[in-house]
This record gives C-alpha cells, structure tokens and sequence, in this order.
C-alpha cells in the first residue's frame, strides 16, 4: 500500500515569509501526535524567502485528510491565512513506491 | 545547518516507467551507507506512470554531491539513461528549515 507524499509551496505576502515558515513549524510540531505522519518537512528556496515549501509523507491519504480536521491545526491554519499572497495553490500528490527513509 | 531537499522528476520511455523505478529503488539501498541521507523516496503520481518522482532529503548539499561520486551509483545511473525520455529537468533543491521527520 503506497504511501502519500504531498509536495507543494505557500506563498507569503512580502515579507511574511518567516512569519509563515515558523506557524507551519509549529504545525509540525502538532503533527507529532497526528496518525501516520512520517514526514512534515518546512523548506525554502534559495533567494525566494517568501515562498515557503511544505513536503509531507503519510501513511495514507486518508491520515492526512485526517489531520486537517483537527480543531488544533484548524486554528492554527487560521493564523496563516491572512499571511498569505494569495490561495494556496494546491501540491503534487504522489504515491510514494519505497525508498530510503519511508516507512 | 539546513538540511538540503531535492524534489524532482526523471521522465522514462513510454512503458519504461516501472523498470526505470525499480533502478531508483536500488540506488535507495545503496545510499543506505551513504553519508547524510535521510530521505530518498521514489514515487509516482497517480496516471502518470513513466514519469518517477525523487524526494530527497540530505544532511548537506555536500553529502548529497558525495554520493554522485561512487562508483556503484555512477554504475546505477548509466543503467538508468537509456530507459530516459529526455534530459533531466533537474530537481528544485530547498533548503529545509525543520519539521516533523527530520533529523
């Protein structure tokens, strides 16, 4: 049963990057009782501090729709929203084969 | 330090999707012994079947140019090549600033 690895950005108004970066940590950190999180990795990209990159592994789809149920993350997604520079714009959806590091 | 995340895709000959994975998934077991590798995953995205997705997550850019270098790897890639579509995009390299799941 393949695991689920979404990849995508967020991009924060001028400025707010860090600002964002840091709830989505705190996002993280939330997620360390969530079922089946493997991976909730907060990224930027060199020169673009304002465009922050969010790579999860799940075990399933399903414990990542899960998640974002929860009135914790619900909360805190709240706190993002007005930092953002416009709708998020979804992230690539992928079912993860195997490799090194997954479970 | 951040970590260094490389996500990108390897596009095979139509129908060469699942053999080209099948390399990848070696090369995953070979960077057991390599230094700094905390994430190699291969995946796919779901009716995309040639194109094979590579999420990797490195201790340091470094280790990640280090483990180019082994021969075994350098061996596995050239396996690689004639299964390709075309020359690699390249990956979106980030640089990782935390998260659930990395060390």
């Amino acid at each position: 049963m393949n695991r689920y690895l979404l990849h995508g950005k967020l991009r924060a108004q001028e400025g707010k990057g860090h600002e964002l970066s840091q709830i989505l940590l705190r996002a993280a950190d939330m997620l360390q009782s969530a079922n089946g999180c493997q991976l909730y990795a907060v990224s930027v990209e060199e020169g673009v501090p304002d465009d922050i990159w969010i790579t999860e592994i799940w075990d399933t789809k399903e414990d990542h729709d899960n998640s974002l149920k929860s009135v914790e993350i619900k909360n805190l997604i709240s706190t993002a929203i007005p930092l953002l520079a416009g709708n998020p714009e979804g992230g690539l959806a992928l079912h993860v084969i195997g490799g090194l590091g997954v479970q």
